[in-house]
């Protein structure tokens, strides 16, 4: 990390470490480029604005399809674009890569970690969310989730060693172990990957062991409530369940997690030896209330008005898992959608002001209101449940849609013509895509 | 590395820790997946002997496009292909994840790192080499070479993080230092990575910055030799300095490195601040000649028989990188083509004898020819040298026969297809591949 020496004491070319005077544009400081950050930078390009967008990483990540990478299907670079060049073409806006510590509300700018600062006249929080141990977090060790590179990386590492290792193992219990996996959470990544790495042992890897039969590997899900996918209506909860019984994972309703060490789950008084455990269980908020002096909700959100301003604050706003929003009695979910579309809103009403108003004080924007697209989950190979509104839908239609969705989605062409085309070759040949141990 | 603890005792089920009893097929052990080894190892699938690829990593590395990866253009799972997929076809071809530590030449078994052991009847090494940097060991921290995907990420990472701090630097001597890349040796390997830096600069990533000029960087290569790529014909080495020249490549020739610290190289009594220093100047064999008590030459190689028998050993056989043969009077090159030859060669001679001549002692095989399929390098878009026996190619065509082989050459049709996509793509567009920092 030397190159971080050299942003230590100028985070920024003098010009713009100067509180942006009268009459020059206003700074908006967008601080995380996930989904929400990204939505709001592009909705601000080409404004009359400054726009600064902070991550601590240079890419931007598809989380949705994290799972795959964790299952050896895709790469890392498959579902990641350069932040900076996704909003090259904007010349307003600029991409600094880098951590913020903190927030001096008083002088309005933002801490880096490399010591430097960063003005700003609006600041937008869009941090995004962490997995959530429930305090145990001695857990996250063993049972790693997926939601960064890293993660996808060390789980698909430990996925495939296993059976490498259970390959060479003479000792029938020890191999037992070595291909038993453990999901933790019935929610959609906890439903997608446990189809990933059922279909992993049972069609990618079937031919490429001698000694051991892959199929005999085990999936085990293991969630808390009486269902899986509870956010789906009832029947689409009922047909993943099945869909993934039919795939042979073992899926445990009604039970509680006790306690997780290395290799070993305890859930509902039972004790489950497995070489890779994974954790799909709930999420909070990453870093943010903090910064603000804000007393965050148990989840570590930040309760925020409908114009997404944070509460007491003086045009300060948050996006996305970092934000606590209810609409219609129900608190908004933590969704890549959700986040889009605030950050799209707060763009494009930052945008329609000159820049005196956002410099001069307190702004009021208009409401937002979320509407969904849909929601979808996939299970595994034209396995799939789809809904939006009262309509939803199952099976190959809906694995279909998925996939068209999510190439949609995909940020980046090239990235996108070649996930699409890997899909493909590997739904003919059942293949697998980037099994690498590292 | 968890799995590890399960094979500590026995790398492979008991049936394969005895000696294979008189009658039984014979048991090939081939140490190394590379280029000679895994060719060895389909030369002799369906074959009448078991065969046992051992290799530490589960993957096997196309090494000539590597520096592609270092520069962002391929992922590194384009250019890995799962070595037990690659060989999953041979039903008599096991593949072993695991590290040699040793061999126990009297008992004729290979000793493994997890403790475990590993009979043979016929040993073949083909461990390969790795980077040279002469006695400056402490070199190789500051300089890291092209030669495995860590190496390529932490090049890529580094690389990329140093045009992020570049574009928030404020200071111009700093910031001429970060964009500062100095490449060290002129063959091949060389040249490729100071093409590809030069070409991500001027290019992929020109449009990307707003502060910097991208295409200001420096890219320096610097070479002991009086000219570059030693191995090819006068006319080539001249064009490849003349291209580099183009893309702005500073070429220092007989220029010796004196010394390498931490983002400086002395370098012909010059002083250069670089941020990313590559070393691409020399490789020696990796382990080998110790395991056989063999004394090796100065660059670590086993001088073998024409037959590639090891010296003094019974039925002992090295291959690739690590063989040193003379061929009328001309020590082969470390060249993939090289190994792959002698891997097949091998391979074929001794699937025609049978399992009583593999145990019964001393085999004499066909002498090893070497017949060049040419030697090919590229410079950068559209511009490459190519050269078979007195033929030779330069420029556009020269290019294109050079990406033909190297996508023929891929293993695994599906990142074949991938990467042509990939290459396509980016000479339509410039666009960049993965460009992500970990």
């Amino acid at each position: 990390m030397k190159a971080a020496d050299y942003v230590a004491s100028s985070p920024l070319p003098d010009e713009d470490r100067t509180p942006s005077p009268v009459g020059a544009a206003a700074h908006v400081v967008i601080v995380g480029a996930g989904f929400g950050g990204l939505a709001c930078a592009k909705a601000l390009g080409g404004g009359p604005h400054r726009v600064t967008v902070i991550d601590r990483r240079n890419y931007h990540l598809f989380v949705p399809l994290l799972y795959q990478v964790a299952t050896a299907a895709l790469s890392p670079a498959d579902i990641a674009a350069p932040i900076r060049r996704v909003l090259a073409r904007y010349r307003n806006v600029d991409t600094v890569l880098g951590e913020v510590l903190g927030v001096d509300r008083v002088v309005r700018r933002v801490r880096l970690k490399d010591g430097g600062h960063l003005p700003y006249d609006v600041l937008i929080l869009a941090t995004g969310s962490m997995y959530n141990y429930f305090g145990q977090d001695a857990w996250a060790e063993f049972a790693p989730g997926v939601k960064t590179i890293d993660n996808a990386r060390a789980i698909r590492a430990r996925l495939l060693r296993a059976f490498e290792a259970a390959e060479i193992e003479a000792d029938p219990e020890r191999r037992r172990r070595l291909l038993t996996t453990v999901v933790i959470g019935g929610g959609p990544t906890g439903v997608e990957m446990a189809g990933a790495v059922a279909e992993l042992a049972r069609f990618t890897l079937a031919k490429d062991f001698h000694r051991i039969d892959s199929k005999t590997a085990r999936v085990i899900l293991i969630e808390a409530a009486p269902k899986l996918l509870t956010a789906f209506p009832e029947t689409l909860s009922q047909y993943a369940l099945e869909a993934l019984g039919k795939l042979g994972v073992e899926v445990r309703l009604n039970t509680k997690v006790e306690n997780i060490e290395a290799g070993v789950v305890v859930a509902g008084g039972e004790r489950i030896e497995a070489e890779a455990i994974v954790w799909g269980a709930g999420i909070r908020a990453a870093a943010g209330a903090d910064w603000l002096g804000i007393a965050p909700d148990r989840l570590g959100r930040i309760a925020v008005a409908s114009d997404l301003s944070a509460p007491g604050q003086d045009r300060v706003y948050v996006l996305g898992d970092l934000a606590r929003l209810e609409q219609d009695g129900e608190v908004l979910p933590a969704l890549a959608q959700v986040a889009s579309q605030q950050g799209l809103h707060l763009g494009h009403a930052l945008k329609r002001l000159d820049a005196a108003a956002l410099k001069a004080g307190p702004l009021t924007l208009a409401p937002f209101r979320y509407a969904s697209r849909g929601d979808t989950a996939v299970i595994g190979r034209s396995s799939a449940v789809f809904v939006i509104g009262r309509w939803s839908l199952k099976r190959g239609l809906a694995w279909v849609l998925w996939g068209l969705i999510h190439i949609y989605l995909l940020i980046g062409f090239d990235r996108r013509l070649s996930v699409a085309m890997q899909w493909m070759w590997r739904y003919l040949t059942t293949e697998g895509g980037a099994r690498l141990i590292d």
